[in-house]
């Protein structure tokens, strides 16, 4: 049998096709931006939002190609948040992964065009599901998946999370304010794809919730890690310099709560995640791989 | 009979309700963005393309509200250009229609984040409408507009007439660039509007590539009338600095062809629309209207 790693390293190029597949072409009078838009999609990252939505998509049985569209999605959305959150007039960040932000290498009004062409392109490219989905069944869980990527990356999601995050910006924040740009900020943008994995294979309603609840969980745990790793991690591995938290007096969770505690909810979080995992039917292997990766990885 | 003035202030009244019925309430940790996003829609205009929407809807005989989230959702994604296109990395505008601008009144991060809120609760908004449609071939229709609305918005739409624009400012465009610019930047979002008041209530295909058709010669009239306006009339009249074009050097129709040629092409253009208008079926006396005004404005 493949071990996890060897299994992840072929799925995330597998994800990684698809989502170059639906990478627009590089002509025209827009080629700027095109060219920019398609550099930061590249620029890459792990995929872990495609590949959740893949595996949870698989474990209730699906096996339409309708999911894909969607993987493309996630991705070009989570990469428009990370261009206009690197822009000078918000993080002002010049390097991400080591390569010039996309506003350095494009120009600002160009990144603004790229993380706005992006996150419309998202929407047309999740559209296109439609065409492929072969039931009334399968066309109705797109429609309503497309709602859901936007409600979920919208004001009542990700942008709600980063415009808190922005607007109490050099206040200490307290527990509720955290966990409200937590759960929006990061939370949403996992909730999607592993909702929306779960509804294109025809999960039922109380599945659906579990899926969202257990997201949660992740999204959670995934950000608190990435508070403990702004302390404890170098610039090497991480990619990007440690200790902005506390250069630029953010409250982070590893502030509020101390470094033993943090370290103690990312495992009791991701327990948590398994357990309501372990409720679902189908093999959990994968996805039980990809939360354990999140809990253990290092940048 | 009422005036034709008279009903389009009734109708902008009725349009301004439904627009005004899908803004979100301004509450939560987000209330400075939410404020901003309602800010820039309720400062309003001439609701031209809700209004298109609706009067080609009702002119193929479309009697459901499935037409309403979509005229919300078309006027949040033209607001949404607007507070993209006045940044300071863009035309730095810090008026518009007499109120200071969104990045002016609520900040340059909070203005990009108003922005990509907007133009992701508009699909948001969008999405409310296959609730609303009463069988298959609506919900059908529904899905179709959701691409169509993404296209015509995106890079291949209005966001990339506005990247060529930017990209190539400064430069003397030829023909081709000009049209280019035009086709796209304004005419992709009349033709979202009132091809989707046709598809919506059912028009056929020949009968949609026509609406679009006469979308597109409405959008030329349109920006030309702009061009022209941009010269003849008054900061007072315009509600905005006049010669604006020449100050930045920047080709128009009236400097490409001259203003003899501009003012001939704008009434054949909308003369060219409303022969294709009179080629479809039901009541074209509003649609007529509106294209008249278009070319009438003085403002």
């Amino acid at each position: 049998m493949m071990s996890f790693n060897d299994w992840l390293a072929k799925s995330t190029d597998e994800v990684n096709d698809v989502i170059m597949g639906f990478l627009p072409a590089e002509e025209g009078y827009q080629k700027t931006v095109l060219s920019a838009m398609n550099y930061s999609v590249r620029a890459g990252g792990k995929r872990l939002r495609p590949l959740f939505m893949r595996e949870i998509y698989r474990m209730f049985g699906g096996m339409g190609r309708e999911v894909e569209p969607f993987m493309a999605a996630i991705e070009m959305i989570h990469t428009f948040s990370l261009i206009h959150d690197d822009l000078p007039c918000m993080d002002n960040d010049e390097y991400r992964r080591g390569m010039p932000t996309t506003w350095k290498a494009y120009g600002y009004d160009m990144a603004v065009l790229a993380g706005d062409a992006l996150v419309v392109y998202a929407f047309e490219t999740a559209a296109k599901a439609f065409a492929m989905a072969e039931s009334d069944a399968c066309r109705a869980a797109v429609a309503r998946c497309m709602g859901l990527l936007a409600e979920k990356t919208g004001i009542y999601g990700m942008i709600g999370g980063q415009t808190a995050d922005v607007e109490l910006t050099g206040r200490k924040l307290d527990e509720a304010q955290l966990d409200f740009i937590y759960r929006l900020k990061t939370g949403a943008l996992l909730e999607a794809p592993m909702m929306i994995g779960a509804i294109l294979a025809g999960a039922d309603e109380e599945q659906v919730k579990t899926v969202e609840k257990m997201a949660a969980c992740v999204g959670r745990a995934f950000q608190i890690q990435d508070d403990i790793l702004d302390i404890t991690s170098s610039q090497e591995v991480l990619g990007k310099p440690v200790l902005s938290d506390e250069k630029n007096h953010k409250t982070t969770y590893v502030s509020l709560y101390g470094m033993e505690q943090a370290r103690r909810d990312v495992a009791g979080l991701s327990g948590e995640a398994v357990g309501m995992l372990k409720s679902l039917p189908g093999n959990h292997e994968t996805v039980e791989g990809l939360i354990d990766m999140l809990i253990t990885r290092e940048k």
